[in-house]
């Protein structure tokens, strides 16, 4: 069912092209630096339940399309956060999955999906309402199967690195099981502290409260909280951390006077804090963020420019990460000008920056890889992680940033079946992206063989040093 | 002189699938739920008066153009509104389009202008100074046979359904006229009552004392207001009107109080609005029409983005509608957040988002009809009704918003005759796009001809309940 | 090396028609409307020094590249202000370059700059590690002959004519001596004000004595500054100038009571003048320049939209021109309002926009110039002066604007030896977007030579009125 020349272009020279670039780099393991896959699942090594559970009720790139057209998050088996009932059934589940299984024909998650059944599953047939019973049984079959342990599946996959994401106040107990347990997969930890260098982050008293009792400070004042993260990025780094994550909304980045953090915190602790001053302690724990970098090395990511929870009614129903999250226009050149001036000179340092508004690839990110030395392009992210979103991105940032400032392929994925065939849709379309400037002579055929195997392993490994 | 693979990629396997898939489609009925044609011209049923009566004058898309390169309006026969004289020789000004036609190779308007007089007029030789005047005969004859009549024209197009665009105020007297006469075509008036709504609009007043007396409501508040306008959308739907239809500058949308409300209404009434109360004002609106429609069922549709009659000298000289409507960007994440919140979720609720601005189509609008169930994004609109517009828009918006989440071609004309070489333009595209993710095997061939399917007819009778 | 084929797309119809198309246009002379070569080339018509000097110390877009993946400018020969050391040996810069210039692969530089290797060296061989010195002893000797020499080279390029970028203040010497020669090479100034125009400038006060000294006008009050002006716009022009040039970081273009300009000139020549006002002033001036347009007919040039010096550091020590100038989003469709109100309807002005926001070109600047008679589009710009830069400009404006309100190829480069092969990739890019249209029957062959002719040398060439 899968065709050897897919999501190339069909025209005989390109496609051939394509082909032998793809066959040199198909088989590279994979490299795994940013992501969202519970280490649970390894440290457990427990089968996945059903393919409901695995497949649907945890992708919200899955229902937020089903839900688009009408059909209740309820009805899939989303659980509602205020005791209301959903569906239990995972049969009932996927067969509505299945009904609607055409509306994802052109999407990533179509592609993705489609590519599991066969790769992973050996399933040949097309999803179909009158399958979907035959399809699911076979399918909960396998999930039984050695082969379909977590583990196995790592293994399989060729995983060389995976990296989790993990709050700043985790103690990373399901990573120290990882590595008590002898299982020689390298599973690593990021350390991502949205939720306590947001002053009005729901939880955020709850968090720093975490964070006292793991790294045994008491977080009573901002230099205490500073020394805390430190110390804490210290263990994620001994637990085999590389990178650090931030969410922020615009990447509005500016460092305060200490007395003013001092006071801004001071006022969180009271729960005194507005929402702009707020906003501005943020963009000062930034800099912070860059200067410890600096220091210990850990790659700092930037993944501004998203709205989160925009639904406000779902998100009182079943909480966040329920395919609500949209994109924001958002503003590099100027917002990130003092980070930048700061430490963009610092050969110590690597920047790695993703955006969600692609009008940015041209206009401010590619300049400004193609000039900093510690910044770095992140991958086509989210929603332009897909056929047409990655070819774009190529093809906005390459002329101005080169090649040697992207990091190549992430999955940024928190389904874990999927990571082969997202690693295989982008070294295809990087194969096939490639062998159109071949064939147009802009580039020679040595230079496109480096540039792919660039693209699809030693970026991402050069620059989160794995 | 039209070629059947016209706008095909020409690559053979490509255009083949693509010829194959467009053969499917290329008859069905065509589904117009929204444009601009005159009501009167199917009331009256009269011949078009001459060539440049039919195809220039009228058309803001030709005179634009042939002003931009020094051709003053005057010279091609527009109307100055302050009284000076104007060419009335539609010879002399179809010569003078005919020694410029030049200019519009390449753009929309060359191919729909070039179309018509294939398909419409059987005229295969290319309009060049030479044969100006031998064609404008030819054309002159062809208006006078029965055959070219506005009803004749209309069923020889296969219209299905015709949604004109109507003032608050209008009697819809035309359309009774039409419904009258026995006639079975169907033109169906839609709601758009920015003059209404739009408290600085010049002729506000005199619609409003319109309005007033078109529903015997005296509108002499804010509630009465709100009466007059639910009283004449149910006088809309009796008429068949199946949507309503707003045009606004940004999209800001926020309820008001209705204290508030109530005092920028009279404050209006007395003549002492300002432009920032009223556009407060505008946006309530919106939030209240949202409401009715959620009532009474009619689509909504959102136009935003322009900034109207730009060119201050020539509108003042000319009156609207002259070519002179500048796109502004546009911002929906934040600006619609209340209007989905509070509507978005009803499954009683349809409301059509247009654009101008191509960098919300991956940005903000897919992701928001790829998650409210509400929300469907109108077609390529305006300038982006091209070659390249329609295929930017589906290669941005199909992979995360999905084919299901859009609401097919929607021609937005005022060019009556130009109606079946837009769709059929429209149609090309989509085939030849599917095509193109048929022969990468993105998707197979059942699939692309639902797609395909859906793009041309399905979708927009779906959405708009015809 | 350098394939017949180049850049044109290789399904066989489409690189046939495109070859045919470019070889009707490819031996048309260059036309250079606007650039930065150093008019002393020609003045002194002296040999280049050597590859190093030549290629890689005078190009920011060469030492950018190197420097973001960590190279030090100093030790590719760049010159420190603040006076420390740097590398002066051009073999060890050369060595460098060639080590790292696989990092150039598929960026319009190295397209540039291989072009150059054979077109104008006759380098057929790929620039490696491994044959840097070879090449390099090579490329020496060939400078020291007479074809190699500027005017030698200007001549076999066959630029009709070349126009160079000088200050308000500028006397023109060179200009003088190129004309006092007796060579027949046309070199001509364009006026371009910056230097002056914007009060807050760090030498500004230096430049408005040299503007008194070469005008003999005192400049001590604004009437003064706007005589001086005008009578060196005068002499620019009688030394050939048929343009002037702008440099604004946004377009917001307003004009102040004269009281007001005079009341921040007067504050600028007390050294009070606020960063906010010296804004307002610029926005003022270019309102004066439009008018003075009107009258000595100049075509006014804006080129808006770019943070200079975006790195401090830097800047601090190398000075400006560092390749660390980024894009900003710009917004055109309000701020040119006033602008284009007050001129953009008057035969005798001409406005020519360039942009570094591609998100600009569909959604405001194809309308504007589609619509308003003074206003052209100029080429793709700087880092969009690329083969998928230049696709997606004419993809985006054709459509809206037609070609003809457009200005045709400008190289706008500063990199003399750069000129033919920057000519020579645009008329490849057009001739194989045009087959492109030809190919799916978009127009016909004899409008696709007609567009091709435009666009590489007649629309320039009148525009400018050359």
């Amino acid at each position: 069912m899968l065709n050897p020349y897919r999501f190339f272009d069909c025209q005989p020279e390109t496609r051939e092209t394509a082909l032998a670039l793809y066959n040199e780099i198909k088989d590279l393991p994979l490299i795994c630096p940013h992501g969202h896959v519970d280490p649970a699942l390894f440290a457990h090594n427990k089968p996945f339940p059903d393919p409901s559970q695995l497949l649907i009720i945890p992708d919200h790139y899955v229902f937020r399309m089903l839900y688009s057209q009408g059909i209740p998050l309820e009805t899939i088996g989303i659980m509602p956060i205020d005791g209301t009932s959903y569906e239990k059934d995972p049969r009932k589940i996927w067969q509505i999955f299945a009904d609607n299984f055409y509306l994802f024909a052109g999407t990533p998650t179509g592609l993705w999906l489609t590519g599991e059944f066969e790769t992973a599953f050996g399933i040949t047939e097309k999803l179909v309402p009158g399958n979907a019973m035959e399809i699911y049984d076979y399918m909960s079959k396998k999930l039984l199967t050695p082969e379909f342990l977590p583990r196995a599946l790592f293994e399989t996959f060729q995983i060389e690195v995976l990296s989790t994401t993990d709050g700043a106040a985790d103690d990373l107990s399901y990573h120290k099981k990882i590595q008590e347990s002898g299982w020689q997969g390298k599973v690593i930890p990021c350390f991502r502290p949205d939720d306590v260098t947001n002053l009005v982050h729901p939880k955020w008293r709850e968090n720093i409260d975490r964070l006292s009792e793991v790294t045994s400070i008491s977080v009573t004042s901002f230099s205490r909280f500073i020394e805390a993260l430190e110390k804490q990025r210290e263990f994620f780094k001994l637990m085999g951390a590389v990178s650090t994550d931030h969410g922020i909304e615009q990447p509005v980045i500016h460092r305060l006077t200490n007395a003013k953090a001092e006071t801004f915190f001071n006022q969180a602790l009271q729960g005194s804090i507005t929402l702009e001053d707020a906003r501005l302690f943020t963009g000062h724990m930034m800099m912070e963020m860059a200067r410890m970098s600096c220091e210990d090395h850990l790659v700092m990511q930037i993944h501004p420019g998203c709205f989160r929870n925009h639904n406000t009614e779902l998100f009182n129903k079943f909480g966040p990460d329920k395919g609500a999250d949209i994109p924001l226009a958002t503003e590099f050149t100027r917002n990130l000008k003092e980070l930048l001036n700061t430490y963009g000179n610092n050969p110590e340092f690597t920047l790695v920056v993703f955006t969600l508004d692609e009008s940015t690839y041209s206009r401010e990110l590619a300049p400004l890889a193609g000039h900093y030395p510690a910044m770095k392009l992140g991958p086509a992210w989210w929603f332009h992680d897909s056929f047409q979103g990655m070819k774009r991105q190529r093809e906005q940032v390459i002329e101005t940033a080169g090649v040697y400032n992207m990091v190549g392929f992430i999955d940024d994925t928190r389904a874990f079946p999927s990571i082969p065939i997202r690693h295989d849709l982008a070294r295809r379309i990087d194969s096939n992206y490639l062998a159109g400037l071949v064939v147009r002579h802009i580039i020679d055929e040595q230079d496109a063989r480096r540039m792919n195997r660039a693209l699809a392993y030693d970026l991402s490994k050069r620059t989160y040093k794995l």
